[in-house]
């Protein structure tokens, strides 16, 4: 297929057909799995290389491979550490590609993963470089919403919060554009989503998004509301941060002329964005989102390794 | 059956059926890993969540969940330690269940376990919470009293050491009554058993255990000698420590009247108490105590999981 | 088989016989692996006890392991720094035996490997143990060598750097012996193989070693360069370090001479003794030695198992 042995560093690695490719394959394996074990991966590798630690993306890419019946090497921070430089890294990998059949990195060198997948033969999957990328994180918020609304054409989705440095929206503004997803975006004017990004979605899709500082009046109309924590190690200074922490924070109040539907999702983990009086209401949806991670995870491994 | 979905966070989760039922399978399993390997829980993941090192607990619920076809997500302690409030580890927990089908966590939080349990929908067995409770330790100290007397039931057991700070034997001393193993305590005075527990045994089994400061008169009328290591952390002044550590200590001296068949358990890691002289005698039990772990925590990972 | 039951503690424990049994069963695991996944040691576990990280060797085995449907207990460098004293490392090797079927240990400690092989029943591999042995490094050397060329017997093989205090060498200078490769050592004189081996290869098997200070004289006549770093931490003064380091590095130019098919190999991780730019050349051979690590400890641990 189309993902076999394709590298996936950031979204510009997919095409709108591997995004349905994915969420079909990752739904097909979700209710497959229902009635038996899988063995589609049996006798497969993955390596988990993460120098920083990534509970949620580590895991469920773990998981994911287990349920495929493949198995796992975890390569510990620990045993990284020694590797400050760049070639150091390359070479460790290059010797990793011959244990596993697939790696999944996490780094805090933007470009590593990049670096990484040029010299080694096996495909590599970008689990978040620094600033720069998280390009598998999307396709469980694409999943998610596909799944709670079935279909994401005419959605409308409020993306709130950190737009500057958020990581994990960078990567899902590229996405929802792809699959014809309406977008509005919230955030103070330090953090707006940088102009690099609005002008490829004005230039390459022909979009042009709104930009809001209020949270309140964008929620009535939105089927989805994407919260993003803002990130104290994003600063350069502690003094910005302090100035736009905890200027959203969704309640049961805030929400009272939100829609029927509307879903609450969240990359996590939460600060105190979401009060945790939500997570029990019909509009908490950021746990399943996570979970989620998992079939969609399976759908992008067997992709890359041939098997669907 | 009985044990299956249930969370295992005390004993008092625990009945006398439900030990009876898992010290029978785990003989059961016992008996058919000798004839070939088993996939009672193929396509199940187990996550062992360990914010403290325990090397034995973990290695063995995660040795059980392998030996019977099962796959392990590791959750390292690294990982979590940016986890500070309990509020981040119920969200952590609400995430990782989306990856396993059961959970067993480590913690030094008392109560964590139980606040986890209540939070998420898979089975949580606790690891070790603090000095509150860690309840699947006395099925491995029941299960090897089993293998080495053929029966529970009027056996006579001596505990000795720290009861009061001692973890292990307050889980202990409640599954002995239950079955029906007298129990005689041995500490110094200011390390006996809590009132707390005294009373249960009286009120709730009719129990009233004799408590004893010498060590050497209790050794010829007992099979089991229960050692328990005294553990410098549990005390808050060093001074205090240090006037009742190596108070008692087992070597083959000591041991000149005990019985024909009478048996050393520990939890382990010992320090002083047992004289490395004694691990080539019949009267050596730990080390066989420890890999009794298996077998139990197979029945147990089996047993919530209802598959058996 | 003969390696049945086997600790692999030092390259005396190994004959000739076994050195071709293991490279044998090496090649007819990596053939059968290109066409099914393998169930050699379904049912199996291997527990790798790691006190100093070594990427390479921990997860080279692992790798090894899951390739032939077996399971591992990844026991962390964390889990073990409590112990302290050699006589608690006994207690927990004796502990995790329970656990598993075999143990993979590596420790800074030299002799710690062989005290706990004689305390324990299930077979114990030295992953490399301080200065002491790292005997199964050897194996991937001559498999790769072996496959690079053919044969064993009659090669020409410099060894070059850190003759003293460097581990790995010393390990392989006896496997070269036995199977009759001819050997050069290249040195600087602070750093010259110890009497205490080249005694050994004359007595034992009369061979008499030439020993060279001059790298680029050795490079026309050889078949291998087998390169080492040398190590920082095995000085005993940064200064006599200093004296060394750099002394021998390989690049193209040095290579002008070289053999049409000589072959570099490197135990890797490499500092500046190859310059990158002979990665991508057909001297490079360090890359797939690595690799060659999985099919040699395939057989090794099926080896010891006795399935083979």
């Amino acid at each position: 297929m189309a993902l076999k042995g394709k590298d996936i560093i950031t979204l510009k690695d997919i095409t709108k057909e591997d995004i349905n490719f994915i969420l079909e394959n990752a739904e097909i394996f979700e209710e497959k799995l229902k009635k038996e074990p899988l063995k589609v991966l049996e006798g497969k590798i993955l390596a988990t290389i993460f120098l920083e630690p990534s509970t949620r993306t580590r895991l469920s890419f773990e998981s994911a491979m287990h349920k495929l019946g493949g198995r796992v090497l975890t390569v510990s921070k620990d045993e990284m550490t020694s590797l400050a430089k760049g070639e150091n890294l390359s070479d460790m990998a290059r010797v990793i590609e011959g244990y596993c059949d697939v790696i999944t990195i996490r780094t805090p060198i933007e470009g590593a993963p990049k670096m990484i997948a040029d010299r080694v033969s096996v495909p590599v999957i970008n689990g978040g470089d620094g600033a720069h990328a998280h390009p598998t994180q999307p396709f469980l918020d694409l999943y998610t919403m596909k799944k709670e609304f079935g279909k994401l054409e005419g959605l409308k989705v409020a993306i709130i919060g950190d737009l500057k440095y958020g990581r994990t929206v960078h990567s899902l503004v590229y996405a929802l554009a792809m699959v014809g997803v309406e977008m509005v975006f919230v955030s103070p004017e330090e953090l707006r989503m940088p102009s690099s990004i609005t002008k490829v979605l004005k230039n390459e899709f022909g979009i042009e998004v709104e930009e809001k500082s209020e949270l309140e009046e964008v929620i009535p109309e939105v089927d989805v509301l994407y919260m993003t924590r803002i990130q104290r190690e994003r600063f350069p200074h502690e003094s910005e941060y302090e100035k736009v922490r905890n200027i959203y924070r969704l309640d049961s109040k805030i929400l009272k002329n939100a829609k029927e539907g509307m879903k609450i999702l969240h990359p996590l983990p939460r600060i105190d964005e979401i009060a945790p009086e939500l997570d029990a209401t019909k509009y908490a949806c950021y746990f399943s989102q996570a979970h989620n991670g998992v079939p969609v995870r399976m759908a992008i491994l067997a992709g890359v390794l041939g098997k669907i």
